[in-house]
């Protein structure tokens, strides 16, 4: 669940005032998201998301984040966009924290990925890096290479708690990791947590993409290599090469790879792997004493992460 | 937050093949509600909400609640209305728990309760009270006199926690209501539970009444003594005889009180404080681990139930 913050009536009354959004027919907290408070606003002129921004988002990084969508929209990213006050602002504030207002996006996420999701998905991830591409505004990705090891540490002592060893293992995973990451990528703007419930499909259709808050500069094929982990395993942790194949043949369609991109993407998949099981450790193992959001599980990265070890080339995410 | 039961984009598919409402443009939990989990569902038909009931409304009376909200929104009442599926039934079963699709309605709750939102609600819920008066399905108030002992007998070795000596005060107020509990007042179809979060608004205007999940077959003059507690007193617990006024002089336009309903005011003030006392208690003492609904504190009803004792007639009210 995700309201932290109450908004009385006459709290949005005297936001509302700022903007030419018309008269509000409802208002409702949504039971969605992790990070912030997100309220569905529905008004005579239409729907809309209202966003307050927890302490969770660095209230530095959110002129990025709503230039970066509002960048996008304009260029046909089906991607929310915010609305500006009459004074021109996207960005305010509502109960002492950041705010701002979204457009609506229609449609559903899937809670069980088809292959049919993975090749729509493989083309619109490659249309937002080409959208991308001339955004000016830029934000260095906080939990890649050189921000795993503080989280490893931060860890570490208590990681045995999840699976004894686990801290020795992604020591030497984080060192392997270290020694080989790619220096020299295309880089480019990166949603960087691109996971089923950011994406929403009308039908077989993919009809939106959301929650540009992890989104950062960095190698535009890690936002591959984030998507393998996120839309390919199966829930008995078997990884599905056929959703794979879709998702990259889709992508390639659309923004060709370099030989040096498809060669990194093994190496870029375990480190997705290792981003999401060390940020899950460190929640699971930090969980607040009534916290309304109860923190995944991190052992399934545990198993996504031995797969791409395994992993002998890109053959096996059925590239050619 | 009151999403229990995650539905899926398949659950959801499956379910609403049974109905026809067209293709679904969005679906999200609802973070507001105690008892239930509630979906927010637009189609390209309309604005729906879906509830799935969890185990603490008792599947044998959803057909009383179902029927009471149809039955009431043919008469005019702007309350949610059932949708029927196909096969002609409204109260269905989703994900193992019983469930129905009823019409969404705009307005938004008032967090801060005016004088005009009592006039309003005055004028609505005689207006309920009479569309009520030919229902033909019945159910018992659970939550009244006779309900009150068993709850207060699981909550006495532990109120002290609350307050010190709450048990006994309780113990006589509830001894002092049985001894004068009025026997013959006008009986028929009540809320029962009408909060500010209960009764939306557009404006200063009335748009509608949600959650008759707690509706029954009762004293009509009781919802009005519910509606002195739960709307006419501020937050630093002051009786506003103002509201108070406004809201049974509002009631009086559209039906009348007789003398012994008038006389009988004070008395079920003093009885619907207690009902609200007890089960807040009962929760406080009661949390769940890991509960997503933080209860709400007991003490503000210890203080409504004090002014009520120390009130001399309906004068108090606001009543001439």
């Amino acid at each position: 669940m995700a309201v932290y913050t109450d908004v009385t009536d006459e709290d949005l009354e005297a936001f509302l005032w700022a903007y030419e959004l018309g008269e509000v027919l409802s208002f409702h907290g949504i039971a969605e998201g992790v990070e912030n408070s997100n309220f569905l606003l529905k008004t005579d002129r239409g729907s809309y998301i209202l966003t307050l921004y927890e302490k969770r988002v660095a209230r530095e990084d959110l002129p990025f984040f709503l230039g970066l969508m509002e960048h996008l929209a304009v260029r046909g990213i089906r991607c929310p966009t915010p609305i500006h006050a009459r004074d021109g602002t996207a960005l305010r504030e509502l109960k002492g924290r950041p705010a701002a207002i979204v457009t609506f996006l229609e449609g559903l996420w899937p809670r069980r990925v088809m292959p049919e999701h993975c090749a729509e998905l493989g083309t619109a991830l490659a249309e937002l890096h080409l959208a991308g591409a001339d955004f000016q505004m830029a934000r260095k990705n906080a939990l890649t290479i050189d921000g795993w090891r503080p989280l490893l540490d931060a860890s570490a002592t208590r990681a045995h708690e999840v699976k004894p060893g686990l801290a020795q293992a992604l020591g030497r995973e984080l060192a392997h990791l270290e020694a080989n990451w790619p220096s020299a990528l295309p880089r480019g703007v990166i949603h960087a947590d691109l996971f089923p419930d950011n994406v929403f499909f009308r039908g077989d259709r993919l009809s939106g993409l959301i929650d540009f808050y992890f989104a950062c500069i960095d190698y535009l094929v890690y936002d591959v290599a984030v998507c393998l982990n996120a839309w390919c395993f199966e829930t008995d942790g078997a990884f599905n090469v056929t959703k794979a194949r879709l998702l990259v043949a889709n992508y390639r369609k659309r923004r060709q790879l370099s030989t040096e991109e498809v060669e990194a993407l093994p190496l870029l998949a375990r480190g997705a792997a290792l981003r999401f099981l060390l940020t899950r450790l460190y929640d699971w193992l930090n969980q607040p004493a009534g916290a309304l959001v109860k923190p995944k599980n991190p052992l399934e990265y545990v198993q996504k992460l031995r797969f791409h070890q395994g992993v002998k080339g890109p053959g096996a995410y059925g590239i050619q």
